[in-house]
């Protein structure tokens, strides 16, 4: 953890914004479970739980941010509709809440986005635009053109408070837990998760993990300030954001005891494990945790308590397939 | 329901017997969730739950009845070690249940069973002999050659009593269930769950579903006794009993109200939906139930709470990508 803080620093969501958060999201979505798996406890040494956010509403955490951010919205911006830029889950996530609300809702997607994360968007109401070009530059433009209220993916206090309503969860559920190990794509999970949990009991260590062909954050905390990355290059669509967030890499640095990366190949044998052996569709960015856990890239002590968060389950079997192939 | 009573029919099952079996093995094994799946129950018009046996031990229902059996052999019955018959799931569940015993075990497979499923079964410490001829008759042989146990996979009461157990939980968990629909392989499921089921609220509706390639219980019913099949041809392996028990046809005959069938592609088709809408892994076994609501084999009534039974989750990903080219 990096102590250091600048005038220029964005302020940190606190403890109070997350109870906030759940007291406005929590009837519209699940409190999802905690599971146990014996076989992968015996193969790492340790006692490793999941958190089954892929079963979460849309598939994925990413509606516990967009609903808060919703909630807080005045009338007049939700008037004008929602736009928000996304590989899938969050778009589908802010096309399912938008809905809910009755507020329109534009979603930027890369082409070549999985096409069930696609269809899924479209079928919650949502108005898909596929482009080629620089996610955030076209989702920007078309917000001025159109004037419509963004809904940044991660990058925001009230989304990051929203994804830090999994980490009660954890602590709540799983009070003796040792180490907690979440995917980094743009940050807003870590952060959240890492507020809350770190605020409550400081002694709990927060591990992230990136893929190596994606890993914005690792190079923001190397630099100091937030990277954009030119390209992307992974399987873990999920994590594929190309820059860290000025909010998301100040609660890194505050709260997150280490991150570390893993390539595609690892990921993909990560999926192999925990569809086999624990019956749940993990999307490549929900299995990035495992993945790290499996090539010893996270010092553990024996028999601690160790929860990897399941941040996601948006995979088609199309996709399933091509993992295979992964070198 | 067919109420008719010949002095040689074996006796059935009672709920006591099934209350003792729950005695005898629940804190061997897990209580599985319920879950509800609001994508699929508007698709259907139903208020449906899905049964998620899937994360038993092992993948499946299996140990449940193998279990109960175990409990309730001698100990000289237990020193000569046991044996089975199976296309996996039973085979993996003796295999697990014997070792935790100190029990031998011998498990003759069809060769082409699923590689995952030879490779849990010898990793839970069985010997597996793979055999291209009748499995029955395979197993007899060595069942007398070797002067082993055998321990049949569906055909015996103790078995059903303890699948039996599922019927309790549904029962408990979700008592405003109006129907309850459940695969069938050779009847043990069905036969225990009926069974707990009925005797306790006869108003349940409990259907039975089977691969058109394997539908010795249908022939059965019809013919009023037990048929043997010559051959058997589905993917869903585990429902690929070529015969009907004594034991079994007759729990069927007198608590099952309605056996349908349902071809592979409807089950493919199923096991797509649950992957990709529900988040777990069904293998096509535990998929037939939702394949014969998906295609209106069954008469429902708009806001009826059906239950289907996901009977278990052994499924490798390279069979997963072969669900895609069922025609």
């Amino acid at each position: 953890m990096n102590e250091a803080h600048h005038p220029q620093d964005p302020p940190l969501v606190d403890r109070q914004a997350i109870l906030n958060a759940r007291q406005h999201i929590a009837t519209a979505l699940h409190r999802t479970p905690i599971a146990s798996s014996a076989f992968l406890s015996d193969r790492l040494g340790v006692r490793l739980s999941l958190k089954l956010e892929l079963f979460q509403k849309t598939g994925s955490f990413k509606p516990r941010g967009v609903l808060n951010k919703l909630m807080h919205l005045s009338a007049d911006e939700r008037r004008k509709g929602v736009i928000s830029l996304s590989a899938g889950n969050h778009a589908q996530a802010v096309s399912w809440a938008a809905s809910r609300f009755g507020v329109a809702s534009t979603l930027v997607m890369p082409q070549g986005s999985l096409q069930s994360k696609i269809d899924a968007t479209r079928g919650y109401g949502g108005e898909v635009i596929l482009t080629a070009e620089n996610l955030l530059d076209t989702c920007l433009m078309i917000q001025r053109e159109r004037d419509l209220t963004l809904i940044h993916p991660f990058d925001d206090p009230l989304v990051i408070a929203g994804q830090g309503t999994v980490g009660l969860e954890i602590i709540e559920d799983l009070p003796a837990v040792d180490v907690v190990v979440v995917g980094i794509g743009g940050g807003g999970l870590i952060s959240g998760i890492a507020t809350a949990i770190k605020t409550l009991n400081p002694y709990v260590k927060i591990i992230g993990v990136e893929p190596t062909g994606a890993c914005a954050m690792s190079q923001s905390l190397e630099g100091g300030s937030p990277v954009h990355l030119n390209k992307v290059n992974t399987i873990a669509d999920g994590l594929a954001a190309p820059f860290a967030g000025h909010h998301t890499l100040r609660h890194v640095q505050k709260y997150v005891d280490q991150v570390v990366t893993v390539d595609d190949r690892e990921i993909a044998e990560a999926v192999k494990l925990i569809i086999e052996r624990c019956k749940v569709i993990a999307e490549p960015a929900a299995a990035a945790g495992l993945a790290a856990l499996l090539t010893d890239k996270i010092d553990l002590i024996p028999e601690q308590s160790i929860l990897c968060v399941l941040s996601g389950g948006n995979l088609d079997i199309a996709r399933l397939e091509s993992l295979k192939t992964v070198r």
